[in-house]
């Protein structure tokens, strides 16, 4: 019963059979590989569009700093949620990719930022003058990091904004997977469709090793990049394993089907545990992570059962704990059904 | 005849093979992990030093960067060979980790630094005072960027350089195996007991998928390391894949076995190339490169036959172009002759 | 009826008359002047601490950016009052300076910050782990951004709440001279004897040309500080200049006399407003800052009669658009008492 | 006797006034007032280009690291003369300012450099692709470092080879004025009609208090050099003092008077050296440096009848130490005189 993360999952074996099939014989390094070829031409046929620039590299961190550096300037600054990733949990890569750019942060209880926001921020930087910095770029993440799924209108609404003030829109897609399974669009629709001009392309959540592509859907705007990937030391030098990585997750949809059982594990948790007595759900659960206010008790009685989850930051109005409680490829119906069946036996003990 | 670089090769059977066995179940990701443990245990066996501090990373540039910023600030200054590995072929990795901190270089035609030369930058750093950077660290690269191999009485009388000006030691092992194999020393001997403080060791370039771990002697030393490597998107949420690569490199001595098996390799080229008419080798073969100058139209001819190697670059005193030979744990031995045969015969058929 | 900022001042005649007093003959440059020397035995002096270590810079924003990057790692974090100068107004200087470490803010009405946010922000650092960047340092500032002042008990709780976590305490006394002359208490007393590391002393805004101190208490921690001075081009080759500056500041207390008139002007504006009907002065008026609500119109009127003010930012539960009256050494008591009037009228006119 | 630097020097009677005449009311900050606008016309007139931009700061270190951040991308690189003030004088500001990007620096025997050596330096980054980082930017020092100047022609050839790769050219002018004092040229024929981008146009070391102008001559490639300028810490709040000193130090022709007579005071040292036996005197003395390589004793000897100098750099082939002598506005024929009859006294008692 590990919760925990998506990240202390293995690895989809079609993804660790297709590292063995690339370990054949000597190859260009750095990308001048068969392997590296296929995978951009993979990812030009998945997002409908023959001209994107793909660059993969191993961590969602590297991804989303690379990503923005690329598009801020050094004195620039971008917008982005108050809880979102890039602020809270990657150790300050961004401001460190970008030479010290800012991130300004503004809030929501969903995760999503909004078209207003946007222009509220614009609007005091500009009044602050030359010695405000100024926002270059806004940085969104889908889904986000409270479960929930920005529709394409959503992401339009937000482009429009970008386009408006000059900025540059940046979508961290660490569980892209997971949001389009819920969507059930096309890739291209919640993305460049929608005005997305970079989507870091999440796979290691997913069932990757490590992989994940830095996707530029106009290459005009990718000058840079490889340079600051190699100055970053985020180029390996056997790329080919990084990119059969990303190959295998694209083939026989293997990442939608992967997300679409690590929701549909998530949604079953959800709806049991609205039911559990005491216990709140409180986002909607569309991707694969489910948000609970619960005693503290009842955490207790659920970790000595075994069970493996986070408790999450303190969410105002709500008086009890917050435990987040995340699903992946892997995560078994028995497993979320004795979770169930332990918070619903610990809640009856209780009454 | 692929000798444009050992990082053109695949990756050892041992090594793929220990993937798939750590593809096990959900386990702690970043690094609470069994396998970390593992390597960590493994990593102080070898190198006989109970307190040392080894943190894997995927890249051998990202360990070298890392490394350098973790002991430099960054208005400080690194002194390193001219044809460095870090100076070169990094594309400012190092300035961009240290925050700007400045490479000093020094020449030398062997690929090698002396402590003379370290008395001397200092001499004139200090000369300059406030207006000049004052360097703290040496990097020197074992086996070095010219195939030649430093005794542990080298590096000792380096590092007693580094002692005399409160500089510390840094060892770039990219190809530390095939260093070890050619001194036969105990890997203590050029290292910690010799004065280094801390060490790229490589396996990428030797074997490994995409490892290298970068190894603190002094832990105390190696403060902030590790909110480095996050913020720079170097710490792998699924670790155990990094972790697992190190521990099957180190056993039943495959790293050792690889990089001899290579030095072999590099020995019979080297041996054979001295004996073509007007090919002459530029260093001793100790490692596994070989350099030798040639006359232009045998590069063409030996290309024609299919044989993959770079153009080095010119050396002064030397009219002839100069090629550089890199072998490594694939290199057949059949390849290496029919590369003789070749080279051979071209100038026969010249003469 | 300037009151737009204190910079929009001239020089005080005391202090450029140092300037031409200072202009005989060849000096050593960069500080090795008897001026410089002259100007550090002062500050010892005022400030009862015969250890500190000084330095000039030019800027306010050199001031503080250099002295949170002398104390604080790339990869740390500060914290500090979401209005603070460094946060808003310093064009991400403070980034810049640090190599990219985080400002964490934290809000408070009144400008001021508490050990309980220093607190909860540590807290909550803590529990993200190497994931979420810590804090090194707080940063306060001496007036506040919104014109009130750190009492000694205020800032000893800080410096206690620093102390528990390990932190480091900064002071941006840009007007820190309007401080003192509120509270009347002695420097020492407001600084390191209540825990303060290091002092932005500001004299810019209050009569110099171009010049503030950065103040080390600690001289121990000063380490890098005049690499970093040299680095950032903030190092002066004719120092005296700035050194000379200093000196006539602190000379026969210009320093308190200029302050103690502009704070003096600021209580006159500030209870003058007090009375105007529909216009309400949002906070203490402690130091030379008059922070009030009033109606559109009005502040229309008062620039139609040739007053110079900004407008301020939105204040949460104040339905007025509200404005910020800075004085300075050089305000008369006729503009204070000519505003005043024109406020009156202008409100009388308007019933 | 003070041949140590033409900084220990005071400020120009001219400049001073300048500061006095300027010190009259509120006027508007950071560059919003009358005497910036006047500076930059001046400028414009001075250099007969009515486009140009220019900004102006305090110190030759922040204009050069200015100028140099403004047009390199943090993973790219500069050219410069091996022993060019950028490179070896300015603590690593260039490098701290353009956010780790690389100094690449080339020899010469009197501190030019040439078209040649910025081919040979692109066809060698050029080679090393993604992983040798690549230069964008030539700098060169107007006087150089060596008391040599470039002619028009000579910049002009480097400006030719900077286009042909795509590269930006910058001139370090902190001793411009005496450069042109000694080509008697046009400010223009030497700068943008040579072909040169930017300039570092000093005023500090030849007679101002602390005072140089970054000039774009296109002020298109100028973006973000405010933003830049403010986030370092180098614009100032009461500009008005900066405009002030330069105005003055073009009015009159102050700069051109004063650099002319320094370069006179330093053609006649040079020249009374040259007859000094034993004394050599290394270069052409085209401004106001002398440099003579001299006996140790002869050295001791000067200082001993209170010369101040500092010792320079060996030189390959010169058996003597060398020494550096520098000149300013205010060195007096007097002083020069009585140096070179010391000079002479002391080598006929020791012969």
């Amino acid at each position: 019963m590990n919760f925990a993360s998506d990240n202390t999952a293995p690895v989809s074996p079609e993804i660790l059979a297709a590292l063995s099939a690339a370990n054949e014989g000597s190859v260009g390094s750095y990308g001048a590989d068969g392997w590296t070829e296929r995978m951009r031409a993979e990812l030009r046929a998945v997002f409908a569009h023959d001209q994107l620039a793909a660059y993969p590299v191993a961590t969602g961190t590297a991804a989303n700093a690379l990503a923005l550096a690329t598009l801020t300037t050094p004195y620039g600054a971008v917008i982005c949620h108050q809880e979102a990733h890039v602020a809270t949990d990657e150790g300050g890569a961004p401001e460190f990719y970008m030479g010290g750019a800012k991130l300004m942060t503004v809030p929501s209880t969903d995760g999503k930022i909004t078209a207003a926001q946007i222009d509220a921020a614009m609007a005091r930087a500009i009044d602050g003058g030359i010695h405000h910095v100024l926002p270059e770029m806004v940085t969104i993440t889908q889904a986000t990091e409270w479960g929930t799924v920005y529709s394409p209108t959503e992401v339009r609404a937000i482009a429009e904004a970008c386009r408006r003030h000059g900025l540059k829109l940046h979508m961290d897609g660490a569980r892209f997977a997971n949001a389009l399974a819920h969507l059930g669009c096309s890739p291209a629709a919640v993305t460049w469709e929608a005005g997305v001009d970079v989507l870091s392309f999440g796979a290691t959540k997913n069932g990757a090793l490590a992989a994940e592509a830095v996707i530029f859907f106009d290459p005009k705007v990718a000058t840079g990049f490889e340079r600051r990937r190699k100055r970053a030391g985020q180029l390996w030098s056997k790329m080919r394993f990084l990119s059969a990585q990303l190959i295998a997750y694209l083939e026989n949809d293997l990442w939608l089907r992967n997300a679409s059982h690590a929701n549909q594990m998530a949604q079953r948790l959800g709806d049991g545990l609205a039911t559990v007595p005491g216990v709140s759900v409180l986002q909607h659960v569309q991707a694969n992570e489910v948000f609970a206010a619960m005693p503290e008790a009842l955490m207790t009685a659920l970790r000595a059962q075994g069970a493996h989850f986070y408790g999450w930051i303190d969410v105002p109005g709500v008086d009890l704990p917050v435990v987040r409680l995340v699903t992946s490829f892997q995560t078994s119906s028995s497993d979320v059904e004795a979770f169930l069946a332990h918070a619903g036996a610990a809640k009856r003990l209780a009454a």
